[in-house]
């Protein structure tokens, strides 16, 4: 929104407010899963519509931006710190996707978790699952497992379950798209796969997510729009053709795990834990 | 080992068999988990044992070959019959890895099944998953189902879940590598994991295998060897890096699904249902 707002060539405060609404529409149609987009486009959307001139606006967004990230990597500091006390001396943790600064901008939130009491010099060990569709977990969390000196093995993701069942997973860490006012979460494709897998085998299953991932106008998590995309995702890796051409796909982005699968919600205002419903109300008031 | 058996060149019965021996004794240590592999190489071996001159042997090996192979398509067919009695019209059935012609050497497993039902007339469509790390489902189970003209979507394997909680499987159906006297199954690695989540959906999963993958002298599906395979296949994709140099992997191809989480055990001599002890030892008699 910032970046958007400074390419504006208008003096109008009219002009400039029908401009950067265009900005706006621009980045909500990018992906609809995720909470935090839209907590961040609105935030800067009233900035945008509280100022007097655009130069003022302009300068007030940068400075809304900077104030996000800094308060982003706040947040996930202050959740990792919480996480930390979950996670004992010795511990293998099951992680999906990647939940690190290159997807939060910030510290991390399910590896921020685990970074935090590797930190703290527990003897913490990750599995990291590849992430199909898109290689998360192969692509970004072991690179950052990698540079944190963490030691880990990647698996498919379809190896999780026979890892639980053998005992070699203590908790499963997951980070959150969108969490609803239920407790439900939207998450990455798999990770509702891995919520069931945990539950059959007794193991702790944690989300991760900062506040602005909770979204309390939705009473339950199956309104979380999905996001589908393209199927040459699941057809193609790295552009490398895996199936026979025409062959169709299901490619749905995210998955949502009902909250009777969560043991505890992590967030930077503290650890909640059922009924989600009134710990998420707790942690959302006056934010 | 009748192309082993060809390739002797010796008239001497002694010789003969020490050089079989070999060749048995090379294609038994190429893969440690599957069942028919040991079956049929014993078969051979006990033929070329009970021959009297090479010549001899080396016919009598080529015949047996045959005979295996013929079988082979004969049990396929009887217990996709069998097992097409569980699809009913308009079923979405979700299937795992490769069992069909291609795997089978016949008319396909689980896959058989499926084709059975479809020629039967029933409206079947599949979902496919892709089967990491050596994309079987994408592969070549897309390719036997788009050449049998059966509609069907592939997923990633992580997506299994979601499509369990929409209600959109009807029941899971996988092949076997090696079924213990307990039941307890050995197939591609993350059936357990499907195993695991059609329970929790009371969705029914059946087990697809003929006779000679039950192994009577295993008490304990736990006591069957699961093949760890190399690390690049999870690394790399058809020769392309997925994950940084260095990143350590596990690479189980198989797991272990246990006899509670499977609804019936598809054969050439009929449906084993629980408690299967009784039912393996009676479709393995005089076997």
């Amino acid at each position: 929104m910032a970046l958007g707002a400074l390419k504006i060539r208008t003096e109008s405060r009219d002009e400039f407010l029908k401009q950067i609404k265009e900005v706006n529409r621009t980045l909500a149609a990018t992906r609809p899963t995720a909470r935090n987009l839209f907590w961040a486009i609105d935030r800067m959307q009233q900035v945008a519509e509280a100022g007097n001139d655009p130069k003022q606006i302009k300068k007030a967004l940068v400075d809304e931006a900077v104030n996000i990230h800094s308060e982003q990597i706040e947040a996930d500091q202050k959740l990792s710190q919480f996480g930390a006390g979950l996670i004992e001396d010795g511990f293998t943790v099951l992680t999906h996707c990647n939940t690190g600064a290159l997807a939060t901008g910030g510290y991390g939130t399910a590896l921020g978790v685990i970074k935090r009491a590797h930190e703290q010099g527990k003897k913490v060990r990750v599995i990291a699952t590849e992430t199909r569709p898109l290689l998360q977990g192969a692509r970004l969390t072991a690179w950052e497992l990698k540079r944190a000196d963490i030691p880990f093995k990647l698996i498919t993701d379809s190896m999780a379950g026979h890892f639980m069942s053998r005992d070699e997973v203590d908790c499963v860490i997951v980070g959150a798209d969108r969490i609803a006012a239920n407790g439900y979460t939207a998450n990455k494709i798999g990770t509702y796969t891995l919520a069931v897998l945990a539950n059959a085998h007794g193991i702790p299953f944690y989300v991760a997510a900062p506040t602005s991932t909770i979204d309390m106008s939705l009473t339950s998590g199956y309104q979380i729009p999905i996001e589908e995309r393209s199927p040459d995702e699941v057809t193609h890796i790295q552009g490398v053709a895996i199936a026979p051409e025409g062959t169709e796909v299901f490619n749905p982005a995210f998955d949502i795990t009902p909250s009777q699968y969560i043991t505890a919600i992590i967030t930077e205002r503290g650890i909640i834990r059922k009924p989600y419903g009134e710990g998420l109300r707790g942690v959302t008031k006056n934010a």
